[in-house]
């Protein structure tokens, strides 16, 4: 059938073009089967959106990006035929009757996925049907090992490769800007990529962004670490395993994640990565909330490493409250080069960073890998090397606290009551972190002033929203009167009616950072 | 925040805005996330695009329906918010989880699905987890309630009602266009709607609309049955259970159908049937495939109609090969036309409309049924009822055989061997069909030649190919030589080589009829 060109000046990331539904009919095709269009010999297959009015018969919708790789103008005659479904949605419907996938179906599905050639019904049928069904741990290493290959691949002279990597689901968690200068400084390969927040205020590249430009591409990366042995950059300007950005768009509403480990394990294998520590933030309001759901996923990641050729170690850290005071881009960024500029500084997060920089080094032969780290952070090495990343990287390497802007609307929220901090709710920070405006005004978030054990007297300040618009902050402050953020009580009291407006817990409270 | 109306000149079923990417951040809001717009007292709850280019930062793309919901102009200022998800999402989740969902559950999901609140990830979520995990009798039968009070609701005066309903998946059924006048004759109400063609040649309203208009709405049809006992109408004019259509675009592409009880029950409770009869065709390449597949769905079809307060019967019938001679609108028009006229015709299509129809009059206390149905049939009092209804509907009540219009472009197809015809394939004769231009071609099918056991002479005709189209009538043609419609042989021999051709089998053919 031949059907005059119309142009619809819109985006879409998938080959889209819409028909008349009686053209669609006398073609045999029904919304979201496939046409193939030809034109001067060149070729497409798009997915068929139909439409009663906009598109007259005889006439055919296009989509932007089709008109440019057909190169078409308005009005050209462009030949439209039906065309088979994709090979890989033959696999998918394998996995939603709970056939287990071999390597290739998977290779498949993934080419057809980062190709845009799968329709949002068919990439969330395969989406479920991995969440409902599970995955055996072959499935899981060919995704990982498909989503790697199907990305850019980072390839560094100086090896091995070491990395850190956090599930996510503790607010304030800039344990990395840390732990990978003091792991850099000591001689180790560290090409760091972090996620954008998703779900949370703040993810590290949205942190480390008020320090030096995160968005580099591959080659640049590749200049920054033959440098400085490190980087901490966006993932997504890298391009590694692109396929993970896709599948996050069909987690997200849907509240699930069944792609965790692919996810993580195949951004390692992008970066070629040999030693790995991943961090597992433990608690009631994270991805991992007990001991046995840590040693549950630790040994998966551990075993999927070793079919990855890689060395994994998981470490179950203390996730009950936020990590530092500060949450926030912006805050937390001036809290982690304070410390690396003083060498000390919120005690959990030393802890914590050198902790998992500390795993790092006894890969790499240190005895007291901890140790080690902490020396270097102490002794200005990690502060060097923070300043020669930031520097390769394009930023300003002798910038300050100040040169940091955090928001300008400010309110304390002070407590009803005195006594001790009994519980922080992640969820509530998060919340009003967001609503404050972060992540996207890197100025907004919070900062604790109290945190757990510490004593409260009344009146006394709790936290501090800082907020850059004042909607948003008014939104933030009305919000944190309305919700219980932090539990004040007696540390002796055993009555369970002290833990206040801890009610809406029914549903797990869902963590999509990667 | 306060955005610039543009409008998108693009219909879209879902209420739909597209919002640049840098404002969506500031609300933050992701793509597929829910805003509320606001525009002189009007409220709309839109589900966000994100574009980067084609909408600039402070403007939001309107597609036409919310542009005349909302009643602004190009330019009008609405005020954009955050909105919350449906709380159907929640329970789609549930469900996603494994957990049986409530029946106020499930009425709200099909309420959001009517009123396209759900985006086409949250459905297909939902079509899966009900694929994946099954539901419960209580689940399927708080479907189909759902699915019949969300949409029109049939109220006759003549009571009781009787209903006929077959699962599909034989080419050539018009058993329907047969049994409809004979009950109706009998003095029993029967306001039968019909599907039109999903995955087949031809649907029964494809079909019936060769005799009589078929798209009428409800008090059309009200009027129509109180005149005549019965109709023989589209059920996508009528909207009845209308969810049920939205559900069946996400069903086809992924070749699943978990809906197929709510979806017939719902429109039996949507006329408010009483008695039910459901033909499940049985065979290879059909729904049922075994004695033992049929008694599973046909225990669960009862049972589901005694919580619908309906009694229901089900019928296994021989589905091995077409029903009757002829496959496609136009023919099989014909072929009913002229079997009600003259009281005869091929015996297994008198032989299951006969039957189907004596288990209604049964019902209604008939002793023996089928004998009762084949003397209303050899009575002329079954046409004389179909001219009744056909002239109530809008037709023409004399139409005859030559007043519907075949295709003209003809091929027979010969037999290359002698012997008897031992298989006829329904699937190969659905594509042929099909390719034909069946249904969309209503002169389009296949007529047969030789049915099962007939003698076969090599160069005898086996079946006719009929066309309206030239380009569809050579595919068809070739098609037809390429794959095997009909096994010829000996009938003694036991050498399975002699059937041929039928190794793509190992994906079960996918029927989805309503």
């Amino acid at each position: 059938m031949l059907l005059k060109a119309r142009f619809l000046k819109i985006e879409a990331e998938k080959p889209i073009v819409i028909l008349n539904r009686d053209d669609a009919e006398d073609l045999g095709i029904r919304a979201l089967e496939r046409v193939e269009l030809r034109f001067r010999g060149k070729k497409a297959i798009a997915i068929t959106n139909l439409a009663e009015k906009i598109i007259r018969k005889g006439e055919i919708g296009l989509y932007m990006e089709i008109t440019k790789h057909l190169d078409v103008i308005p009005g050209d005659k462009i030949s439209v035929t039906i065309a088979n479904s994709p090979k890989s949605l033959e696999f998918i419907r394998k996995k939603l009757n709970g056939q287990t996938l071999q390597r290739n179906e998977i290779r498949s599905i993934i080419e057809d996925t980062i190709n845009h050639n799968l329709s949002d019904i068919e990439l969330t049928a395969f989406v479920t049907s991995l969440y409902t069904y599970g995955m055996s741990m072959e499935e899981i290493a060919a995704l990982s090992i498909s989503m790697a290959e199907t990305g850019k691949i980072l390839k560094l002279k100086k090896k091995p490769v070491y990395d850190k990597h956090s599930i996510g689901g503790c607010p304030g968690d800039k344990t990395s800007i840390l732990a990978v200068p003091i792991v850099a400084a000591a001689g180790l390969t560290i090409p760091k990529t972090s996620s954008r927040a998703i779900t949370s205020p703040a993810g590290t590249a949205d942190r480390f962004e008020c320090l030096a430009p995160v968005n580099l591409d591959l080659e640049e990366v590749e200049r920054v670490v033959e440098k400085t042995n490190a980087c901490l950059v966006w993932g997504g300007s890298v391009d590694l395993a692109p396929a993970d950005d896709i599948f996050i768009k069909i987690e997200y509403p849907l509240s699930i994640d069944p792609f965790l480990l692919p996810s993580v394990m195949s951004k390692k294998k992008a970066v070629n990565a040999k030693y790995v520590v991943i961090d597992m933030p433990t608690g009631r309001e994270t991805k991992v909330r007990t001991a046995e759901e840590f040693e549950i996923l630790a040994n998966k990641f551990i075993q999927l490493g070793r079919k990855l050729g890689m060395r994994v170690e998981c470490v179950s850290t203390f996730a009950e409250q936020p990590i530092g005071f500060a949450v926030g881009p912006a805050l937390e960024a001036r809290e982690a080069l304070q410390t690396l500029k003083s060498g000390r500084g919120p005690s959990d997060l030393v802890d914590k960073a050198t902790t998992l920089a500390g795993v790092l080094l006894e890969f790499a032969g240190a005895k007291n890998g901890k140790k080690a780290a902490l020396d270097i952070l102490k002794s200005g090495k990690a502060y060097k090397k923070l300043k020669e990343i930031i520097e390769a990287q394009g930023g300003n390497p002798d910038i300050r606290n100040d040169d940091i802007l955090v928001g300008r609307k400010i309110a304390e929220v002070k407590s009803n009551r005195s006594g001790h901090v009994l519980w922080i709710s992640n969820k509530a920070v998060d919340i009003i972190a967001r609503e404050a405006g972060a992540p996207k005004d890197k100025g907004a978030g919070v900062y604790f002033k109290k945190k757990l054990g510490d004593k409260v007297k009344k009146g006394e300040t709790l936290f501090v929203i800082y907020a850059e618009k004042y909607s948003k902050f008014k939104n933030a402050v009305n919000l944190a009167n309305k919700i219980d953020v932090m539990g004040i009580g007696q540390k002796m009291r055993m009555k369970l009616e002290e833990f206040p407006g801890r009610k809406d817990e029914e549903e797990r409270y869902f963590i999509l950072e990667r």
